[in-house]
């Protein structure tokens, strides 16, 4: 089933059977208006009318090694025929060969693997490990964040999503991390930026009761709030003050870890170790659920003799993890991990600053690796976003038509309120990439429509 | 590979790596002994020593149809080489195909399926959607339950698994269902039983103020915490209750759907429809991460122009629903359901009785379809527990030797506090069962030997 494909009539049969049946995820359901996909291979997917598109999204950030790598399929098979399913309280091959090759990769002592199915358990787990480690009730997040969906992580995500589910504090309180185009501390530079970004979150601390405070989570680079990368120093600095206070430190890479950024997780190009480092999306590419934290032996030392109360069923799948054997060994085979931080630097970090150049509607642009935010403004001076925050309806209307450009152009666009992220597989190729930037050159000029 | 199979070497490289690097559920990892798994099929697995089991655990209950049914195994391996992964917002006909499949089985109009990767998601969602239905903040849930180990999940739980991750109440109030062998309530019959809590449950929710009570979430039948069938006429009173007050009915089956108790959902067994119906487990026998939420049209409705503000990455992964639909297939075409409640009826229900004759250590056995707990005690006339409530080491050991003498004897037991619960696959054989309750039967003089 290769495109041009055209079969409108299981595509209707398809998308009436979803409208019937399937709740979907943050919409109104009345509202929504699926596109059945038939397809997918490599950077591109298709639906039934014949019509391909590039996915600049990579789904939502997962697919690291584009969709349906033959080696990993493959994988897939062998495991299914060998032990598709058992139970977490067993030591299994494809289990245990996963865990060492996210141990050998993670940094630092980040050596034990607890496995999750996906993002918001990892991060589950992560604060249970941190408040138990540490006996402390309180965690730190950023505002421009987003952790997962159960209800601690929706509580330390720092988007508009998190207001429906919000159950008062529950714990978490949120700071304000760096991010210089829209500077929470009025600053001018990135130095000034990281020190009164550290400065206000060691103040944060200070007044909360550093001995009430068991961890501090942040994304390594904040992905669907907007792919602010931090200015130098400001992780390094937050280790020294999680250090000084006794405070555990969780980076999430559940977006940033396995390639994404130009090297296997954020943190190395950050040059910081954290004490727990959660993770899930690329570590397969998405092709069997599958996440989790990796645990410094300090913290794990903790439950070395105590349980560790928490558990999932399906917690070290083993299809799952045979997935991720297969995509980390494509990955070092391919050279995937260098191929993202080339393409950063040669080939999307370039095309994008020139997009910049030329769209007055383009009020910044940042990123490395296969990462990368294109922030949509109506003014250039005042930096008025596109959209207001957390826009809908006639609002968001700008937006909208920015989108539709785009898809009826072929380009599937990752957009996100006033932005839209270029997100592509890790392994897309140059030709492929500049492909999807001359697509986005001519969206743009929808966009451009609404500056003032 | 099948069994006789011995490479211990492999056994022993495997079983290191496990120990180096992956971290445990509900585990002090210093303490633990994992045992290598080469392999499995049916209802039996091997390790790589030479030794096979007869799983009376079917994992942690979720391998309804056993290990490597070939027909899902090929479901999975055809999926995996069409489109093995793709994002949530759009419509895929494995996704739509699964959708419809489970809201053909679940009672009533729970016709819009809500995917999650497990069961904790799927409670997550299902509290989630209850509160944003009624507006209402509090969640009532019962004493002997287990709901998962997320952050709501896990507050709503009430078995010791809670304490170390509660987080206050954070709106949840536990109440007492029935159990009329170790009734809260004085109680002398099931009518009694019934009656009392009933009763119990309107004057909790009575004084806890019914505007403030969004949902009432009960396993169907009662899982890890017993396998407690509740009694006749219990469900539909609570039923009642929920219609009075408007409070929404959460009956979470996922453990007790997809065949387990004999039927597709075990509301049909008790004649009730609840408002929504959590699952995971058997939908797939977990050959792939998956659970979900089943939606009432009314609940539905409420979302139909307002968002649903919850989502994951993996919500309605195709690899998992191709794994549903062929295992609905499988479990329809070898007619599994019914299978399990002949079981329950020929051959486990009269086999579980005949130990309960033949052993002072047996205070009560009680279960429907392929869902038996067989409950320990020192003392028949007192009841005592075998051992005492949530015990550990030294306190636990009749139930550890009792353990120990079933593995050495090649039946796989599943254990929790003073309980054994016979659940195998649902469609093990009858030659099978009567094998594994043979050597339950052996085993059981271990325990005997520990009453009074
Ligand atoms: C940084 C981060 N953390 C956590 C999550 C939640 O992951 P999941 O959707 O698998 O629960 C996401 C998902 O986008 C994420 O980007
Ligand atoms: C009734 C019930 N609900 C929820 C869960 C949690 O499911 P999971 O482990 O997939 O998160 C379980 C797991 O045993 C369960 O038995």
């Amino acid at each position: 089933m290769t495109p041009p494909f055209a079969d409108p009539e299981t595509g209707a049969a398809v998308k009436a059977a979803d409208r019937a049946h399937v709740f979907h995820s943050w919409s109104a359901q009345g509202l929504i208006d699926p596109l059945p996909v038939a397809g997918a291979e490599g950077a591109y997917f298709w639906d039934y009318d014949g019509n391909r598109y590039l996915d600049f999204t990579s789904g939502l950030v997962f697919t690291n090694i584009g969709y349906q790598h033959p080696v990993v399929v493959a994988a897939i098979q062998e495991q299914a025929a060998k032990l598709v399913t058992f139970a977490p309280a067993f030591a299994l091959e494809a289990r245990s060969e996963a865990a060492r090759l996210i141990a050998e990769r993670t940094p630092g002592d980040l050596d034990k693997i607890f496995f999750t199915n996906g993002g918001a358990e990892a991060v589950e787990n992560a604060v249970r490990l941190a408040r138990l480690h540490t006996g402390r009730p309180k965690v730190l997040s950023a505002y421009r964040s987003y952790h997962g969906a159960t209800s601690a992580a929706i509580n330390l995500t720092g988007d508009p999503r998190r207001w429906p589910s919000d159950s008062g504090s529950a714990g978490v309180v949120h700071f304000w991390a760096p991010f210089l185009y829209r500077s929470p501390f009025h600053s001018e530079t990135e130095e000034q930026e990281r020190d009164r970004a550290l400065q206000h979150l060691e103040d944060t601390i200070v007044f909360e009761g550093p001995q009430t405070v068991a961890a501090i989570v942040l994304e390594t680079v904040p992905g669907t709030a907007g792919i602010m990368v931090p200015p130098p120093g400001y992780l390094a600095g937050v280790r020294e003050i999680c250090d000084r206070y006794g405070i555990v430190f969780v980076l999430d890479e559940v977006m940033a870890g396995f390639g994404r950024t130009g090297s296997w997780f954020a943190a190395e190009r950050f040059d910081v170790i954290p004490d727990l480092l959660t993770f899930a999306k690329g570590v397969n590419s998405g092709y069997v659920p599958l996440g989790g934290v990796a645990i410094s032996e300090e913290i794990a030392a903790t439950f070395a003799t105590r349980p560790y109360p928490g558990g999932l069923t399906y917690s070290g799948h083993p299809l799952a993890c045979a997935a991720a054997v297969a995509t980390i060994r494509v990955m070092e085979d391919e050279g995937v991990v260098e191929h993202a931080a080339a393409l950063g630097e040669k080939v999307i970090g370039p095309g994008v600053r020139e997009l910049a150049e030329r769209h007055p509607s383009v009020g910044e642009v940042r990123g490395l690796g296969a990462f990368w935010a294109v922030e949509l403004v109506r003014d250039r001076e005042t930096r008025e976003p596109l959209v207001p925050y957390n826009a809908a309806g006639e609002a968001n209307a700008p937006m909208a038509a920015f989108a539709a450009a785009c898809k009826k152009s072929g380009l599937w666009p990752f957009v996100n309120m006033n932005r839209t992220h270029v997100v592509p597989a890790c392994n897309i190729t140059e030709a492929e990439a500049k492909e999807g930037l001359a697509l986005l050159d001519a969206a743009l000029a929808v966009a451009d429509e609404h500056t003032r």
